[in-house]
């Protein structure tokens, strides 16, 4: 029953590894505390560079700089 | 003064049916706990289906086999 | 498959209470966006009135404003 | 090490005025705190007007009305 | 630099269980996406059975009906 | 109508520090974006250091390496 919700910056992550990163949170979560993957939910947010800061700067700010 | 955040898989809901969500909500909050609709807000986040996954699998493929 | 997150202040909320409004919202996901019931997730947020704050100011502040 | 969510509706915030409410919030958190600014994540969903309610109603709707 | 937030029902997880999960959840966004492991936050939300809903009651009732 | 979540770790705020906080961000919420403070909702959620992780490890364990 647990649910997950995973913020990543939107940078063309494809479905596939989007679909890979599902299946890989919903079993983590049964092999680690035996959660039911039936009732697991995994949301992702993929969220705009601009949108995203860290460190005070925006990710857009910091992909220039090569960070 | 309550904070409602309701995630949905984008599917094509009109605008018509959030508002009439956002409505019901607030009311509900109204008549079950007393909270001032006024003060209430709330929040749809609608989910592409690539980036949702119940039992593993990503909405997009739960629909193709017609979940 | 909806997942819906209530946040309200901590002020003594009742357990059928809460009980009472998961159910409310479920069934008005299944009337107004026919949404499965047994799929969705509400989760219910206690907050503490000192940290809570609108207008600028806790709702503790504005509790013993009459507020 | 904080981690703030800001969201607000999408109305033309200007990637300018995203960088500089990021900036401005890592610093806050800095001064009132104490935290590590480099370590400090903000992340910043705009919301449509349609999915966004407050007193019942989207703002859709209340920006018609001139609210 | 994801985020990450993991909700599950409050019932006695262990502090240890907690670390094993998030050194999993950190490691699989880095074979997955490639993400780097020292700037992914992970955050884990215990919730009260009285305040989690599935299926349009608490986990509370459903774990009296040994669900 | 800004709504914004601040989490941050239970390290001993005091509501004083919170109350600031939530004062600081209203603020510069209004003279960023030009938000109406009256209506700008802030929380703060305090995290156990068990429940937050970064780097693949606790703050519990990272506390106790003097970071």
């Amino acid at each position: 029953m647990p649910y997950v919700n995973i913020k990543i910056t939107r940078e063309g992550v494809t479905a596939e590894k989007k679909a890979e990163l599902i299946q890989g949170v919903t079993k983590l979560l049964q092999d680690t505390l035996g959660k039911n993957p039936q009732t697991t939910v995994v949301v992702i947010d993929e969220v705009d560079t601009d949108n995203w800061g860290i460190g005070g700067e925006t990710v857009t700010v910091r992909r220039k700089q090569g960070l």
